[in-house]
């Protein structure tokens, strides 16, 4: 096969048989196809698309790039959750502890914060001494013990996606459903689960802003999984507003402990609720999502999660006494509260700029190598559709900056609209696709 | 301003400002953009297109990563001609000594062949001695003393183009009207000329198939010359069968010969006086195209031309010898002579496929570092309508390879097709853009 003849197809909008897309794949691994015809293919497939059996295809090549874990030895279902990302979203941490704690298993694999959202492995690695970096061996020990792990891509897992994002982060080519569907589906697929839950986010804080988009991208998920025989219950979410009041690594670390204490009930906690009893469904401890759903709450309210969540960070290297008494976690140096400057109902957030401001205060990276202050970070506590009197805290801005607070809440300000009359709240749960 | 953000804006369809190209081709040229970012915008352009004002911008930005010959010390008009290329098309040798024998001086930078087309350097090389890599001074001095001087292009001419179009090449980007005017028109503008005649080839020889294909890519370079104020008059041409009788280097030197001795009226005689003659007009020895055709064709009948191709060749270094007597140059180890299986009219010939089977012969390259045999090649007796008898000679064969000559002969029979009833043949000259 001819590589220039390859991207010449695409180019031509022609679709690719399995041999090829295996062939492209495999040689841009091995380093015989050089970066700059990739990266001219990976601009080829994002202008001309991919139909599902082409993306079944490349997920399959990805996949197979590496190793799949083999998770025969533990009896019972493994069950994982992904979220598209957005500002405020730590379901992970809150949903891995409910559903191990069932008997299900959770292999999860997560990536790390670029841009306006965090990552979960960062937000994890803010509590002292958690590793998320484990082997493979030492994965699956921590997954018999407790029924959850939560860890980073290893070099085993997908390393075609690990090379393909590389480059696509710095040739315009990260918008691309096809893509996108294979990056996140080889690495769910490596983790060796019998099913997953998607949650696709969309909103002016998700990287699908366009409702439609996120039906794409949701559809494309649900195909490729399908071909994989994996079972898959798809949410569409909002992302319109951050998720939960907390923002920043600590803080939602912070929040996810409140949460799984059963000390908070707001969008976060219903969302977590709905995803785990989902989980539990998939994962055939439960009849129904709703019967999945009243299970999650009970373990919550009998302590079973919280616990849960203890002996994951014990049994990653992470030191309990921060979750036990979260009050002990070094604070920052500069807390700022933004107070509202007019009365009326909040109507509209650019969620998009609340998690920049969060990024300017610490709590994100603009590079790969920036260093990030698990400290730093937003306390939202208006949602869209409350009523704000003049004077009134909005939201809290944590950082070690005295300048970076001081831009930050200027792009808090900014990020905000009010109106006269009360506005519709955005529903969380937009649509489910079964 | 930032390489990916500009990445994204071509893909999104978006138009770029002059300055955004000039840093686009700055930094490349200057290795501060790597070839896999760059790769990706090109095929963007291919895919979205550019707008004429960027084409010229591109244009200029290309131009200006090089230097302008500087013709001032030559008193009169420089025109030089460009066609985009096809099986047999040898009209550069012919109508650079022509028109240089009429006061015009002719600067002309060529290319080589590449795939199914021969180049104007490679035929050129095939005279023993000829040089056509001459330094810019050694340029001037032969242009100055005999009127005309055929080189390839010099590293000082457009580097931008060079580093593009390699990597163009190898990433499935060199069929795109604004990447395709961008660097003809570079290295034209690049020899200081007052104007150009463009010969657009189309048909099934040609690399623009379709004729809408071939008139964009003629309006494009129209638009783009005009814009730096040359004058361009454009002819679109017949490609859809060789272009005269001998297709090889040496051959298409020797049928040039015959040509500029007035030995030989065929549709490559027709076709170099049209150019010649417009050339002619352009640079003002004429007041109309025809008093031009009249002037070229006195010049062949008067030996005034083929005078002035012997001056070009001695002044390049090229045996003379070799063009007063051609029949003395080295002859291939095999001749064949393909017959005829049948008894009809000649309805069509692919054209792609007789130069592809001139390449099997050895005349051509497959890859850059191929070495060419530049006895080798085709003389194809026959053109469209002609009526063929059984036994009656199509063509004959050139090689040095026994079995290349047997698969080159099965690819001639392939390459054409008979009918009962005389076809209509091709229309030379389908249209003239002044």
């Amino acid at each position: 096969m001819n590589t220039v003849e390859l991207i010449k197809k695409k180019r031509d909008g022609k679709t690719f048989t399995n041999n090829e897309i295996s062939f492209l794949i495999n040689q841009f691994t091995k380093g015989k196809i050089p970066d700059y015809q990739f990266s001219a293919l990976l601009m080829a497939i994002l202008l001309k698309g991919m139909i599902p059996s082409e993306t079944a295809a490349l997920t399959n090549s990805m996949l197979n790039s590496g190793k799949i874990i083999d998770l025969s030895s533990l009896k019972g279902c493994k069950i994982d959750k992904h979220s598209t990302g957005g500002v405020g979203d730590k379901t992970s941490l809150i949903i891995a502890p409910i559903v191990a704690s069932t008997g299900i298993y959770v292999p999860m694999i997560s990536g790390r914060g670029l841009g306006h959202t965090g990552g979960t492995l960062d937000k994890l690695e803010s509590i002292p001494g958690f590793k998320t970096n484990l082997s493979l061996a030492e994965s699956i020990k921590v997954l018999k013990k407790c029924g959850a792990v939560l860890i980073g891509q290893t070099k085993e897992i997908a390393p075609a996606d690990k090379m393909i994002y590389a480059l696509r982060d710095v040739t315009a080519t990260v918008e691309s459903i096809p893509l996108i569907t294979a990056s996140i589906m080889s690495k769910k697929l490596a983790e060796g689960i019998d099913g997953l839950v998607l949650d696709i986010k969309t909103g002016n804080g998700a990287f699908m802003k366009s409702y439609q988009d996120a039906i794409n991208l949701a559809n494309s998920l649900i195909q490729t999984a399908r071909s994989f025989n994996k079972n898959v219950i798809t949410f569409l979410t909002d992302m319109n507003q951050p998720l939960g009041n907390y923002i920043g690594n600590w803080l939602e670390v912070y929040e996810s402990i409140q949460v799984l204490k059963g000390n908070v009930k707001n969008d976060l906690y219903l969302l977590s609720i709905k995803l785990a009893g989902t989980m539990i469904y998939l994962g055939k401890k439960a009849k129904s999502i709703q019967e999945g759903e009243h299970i999650a709450k009970q373990k919550i309210e009998i302590g079973e999660a919280f616990k849960k969540f203890l002996q994951i960070v014990e049994l990653q290297g992470g030191k309990v006494n921060y979750i036990i008494n979260p009050d002990k976690y070094p604070k920052p140096k500069f807390v700022k509260k933004v107070l509202s400057v007019k009365n009326g109902y909040l109507k509209e957030i650019n969620t998009y700029q609340v998690g920049m401001a969060s990024l300017e205060l610490g709590a994100g990276r603009r590079t790969k190598d920036d260093v990030i202050d698990y400290k730093a970070g937003i306390i939202f506590y208006k949602k869209i559709g409350a009523f704000i009197n003049k004077g009134e805290i909005i939201c809290e801005l944590h950082s070690d900056s005295g300048t970076k607070i001081i831009s930050a809440e200027q792009m808090i300000i900014e990020s905000i609209q009010f109106s006269k009359t009360k506005p519709v709240s955005p529903k969380l749960i937009k649509k489910v696709i079964q």
